[in-house]
């Protein structure tokens, strides 16, 4: 099958089984699969979760909450960055409230925590406090937990944390007991001042299988509906169990150790976790590396691997899944289906 | 003013100004502008490119071109990166001169040359070769010209490099010269061979300005319009000439030497050139670093300066303003107007 290049293609059956996989996994340890959707940007995949037994959906912006509350798929939304209540971002809350959504939203300082409270003293929706369980991104320490829950009021609903620290090779398991041990702290001081905690939520796709423990009632992994390269270098995923590629073709072979690929930065994203070499894997030529990205060249060294030719066309696993998604407006389906990223540029 | 972060605005004067410079400067050194459309991605844009004078303008994709034929501003239309012509490629080509666009294509291989010279005997299109001045990116080099001209046949149209090693701090002046020396070799083997080089065509913002000796008759700058950090700290620009900013707000701010803002890896890119520090400038707190960028988030080292309040909004100048505006779908012009990025997703 010859591709339009550069584009998103996603191996249908693959990403079933990913979705029912982890919906199992969930079950089978006793907690809510609440799914990241800024991985897929998609009301057709939300709707796939959801209908394999996710709990709810986990969203990273408001504005994506409103998209998959507009399609119907927003029943139960957790949006899980802290934000800061400006009155655009109100006015998002107060139309996913007005739809019947059943809505949680991250909160990790006092003043926003108190804001909140004021400006919904019916309830309505939930606060969940974020916890710093090691990637020193956003959250609170478990001895600070405390004073903001108590500003959240009634609205108060439980902790979340994300171990990000568990991303690099090896790092998962101790990062996903670092989640549990941060979650229980928390929640502990917490009921200790009469507090109750119904959510208590972690989880990431590497670490979502080690933080499966007490007190955690809910996982929020994302990548796994697809996978990606960064995935399988850190353990977390096979590349059997890679549902995406980013399909390129040859547009220029200057010289015998190098050619070069029409999926530049404007497809494959800059991302480059430490431990990965390249901008991405390409199965059919394993020793390759895609040397340097531009916004519509890659650069690849061949690697010794005899040079492909101008035209051919190649599988490139993206290092991370996550900001390729939101470059393409479709998802090309291995089933002939195309699926709209309908929620790529909900950025706000 | 309160912003709906995160977004992009852009002061509309500077940008004007910008445009207009840059023309001026194009007329005075006797040269065409040919103004590359994929940092804005904005039919607008291009508009006002041409209103100020422009030759035509300049795209990195079929798809980009079809576009800008579509709004009207397609009449000399120069794609310049190579590609292979697949069906879907040959029907975009078809699409532009049934359009009654006046097309440049470029090339830099044998195959390729042939095949359109075989497609499109009675001509209709232009290829222009492409030449490696030093990025070793694509294009051949000059002792190769030949050949691949040949190829063209009657569809040859000329030569044009990307000085894309002018960049760096320093680089501009001596990647500009390579720009014209190898430009000025390549057509002295086409013309003793007999052929007509009618375009010879060089240049971006870095090296735009050295590289108009003969024989470049034409340049291609792209992020001038815009600016960004990039541009800044290599001297090719000064930070009175940025017209883009991303708006973010902060949502954290969990330590005295650490704040989060909202403007993650999905509205800045992860574009970070070697001589550069961090992920975006902050022109407000010109000692902060953008140390982490996840998708959602971007992690901030105050660098001794004081932190900023949970609510407060920032100013960043991102690294490279092209993937940066190919993550929007608007820009929030400073007169109030928003442009709309057309051609965003134009990726094929």
């Amino acid at each position: 099958m010859t591709y339009d290049t550069p584009c998103v293609v996603v191996d249908a059956a693959v990403m079933d089984r990913n979705i029912q996989r982890a919906q199992t996994a969930a079950t089978a340890a006793g907690v809510r699969l609440r799914p990241h959707v800024k991985t897929h940007k998609s009301t057709v995949a939300a709707r796939m979760q959801l209908e394999a037994g996710a709990a709810g959906l986990t969203c990273a912006t408001l504005s994506e909450a409103v998209g998959l509350s507009e399609a119907g798929v927003g029943g139960d939304l957790f949006v899980a960055v802290p934000f800061y209540p400006s009155p655009s971002k109100l006015a998002r809350i107060d139309r996913l409230l007005a739809a019947g959504c059943d809505l949680s939203l991250a909160v990790d300082n006092l003043s926003v925590a108190g804001l909140l409270a004021i400006r919904y003293p019916s309830g309505g929706l939930r606060l969940i406090v974020e916890i710093d369980s090691g990637s020193h991104r956003t959250g609170v320490d478990p001895v600070d937990a405390l004073p903001v829950a108590a500003a959240c009021g009634d609205l108060f609903g439980g902790v979340f944390t994300h171990g990000g620290h568990g991303y690099p090779p090896g790092m998962a398991v101790a990062a996903g007991a670092d989640e549990v041990r941060v979650l229980a702290d928390a929640k502990n001081r917490i009921e200790a001042a009469g507090g109750r905690v119904v959510v208590v939520s972690a989880g990431s796709t590497p670490t979502a299988a080690h933080c499966v423990g007490e007190p955690v009632n809910e996982v929020r992994p994302g990548t796994y509906v697809f996978g990606d390269w960064q995935q399988v270098s850190n353990g977390s995923m096979t590349l059997e169990v890679v549902a995406v590629s980013v399909m390129a073709t040859v547009i220029s072979a200057p010289s015998a150790d190098r050619f070069v690929l029409d999926c530049g930065a404007k497809i494959l994203s800059k991302d480059q976790p430490a431990w990965v070499q390249g901008y991405g894997h390409l199965p059919q030529m394993p020793g390759a590396i895609i040397e340097r990205l531009y916004d519509n060249h890659a650069v690849v060294s061949t690697g010794g691997d005899r040079p492909p030719m101008v035209g051919d066309q190649l599988r490139v696993i993206p290092n991370h899944v996550c900001p390729v998604i939101n470059l393409v407006d479709q998802l090309l389906l291995t089933t002939g289906e195309v699926v709209p990223v309908d929620l790529r540029g909900h950025l706000s």
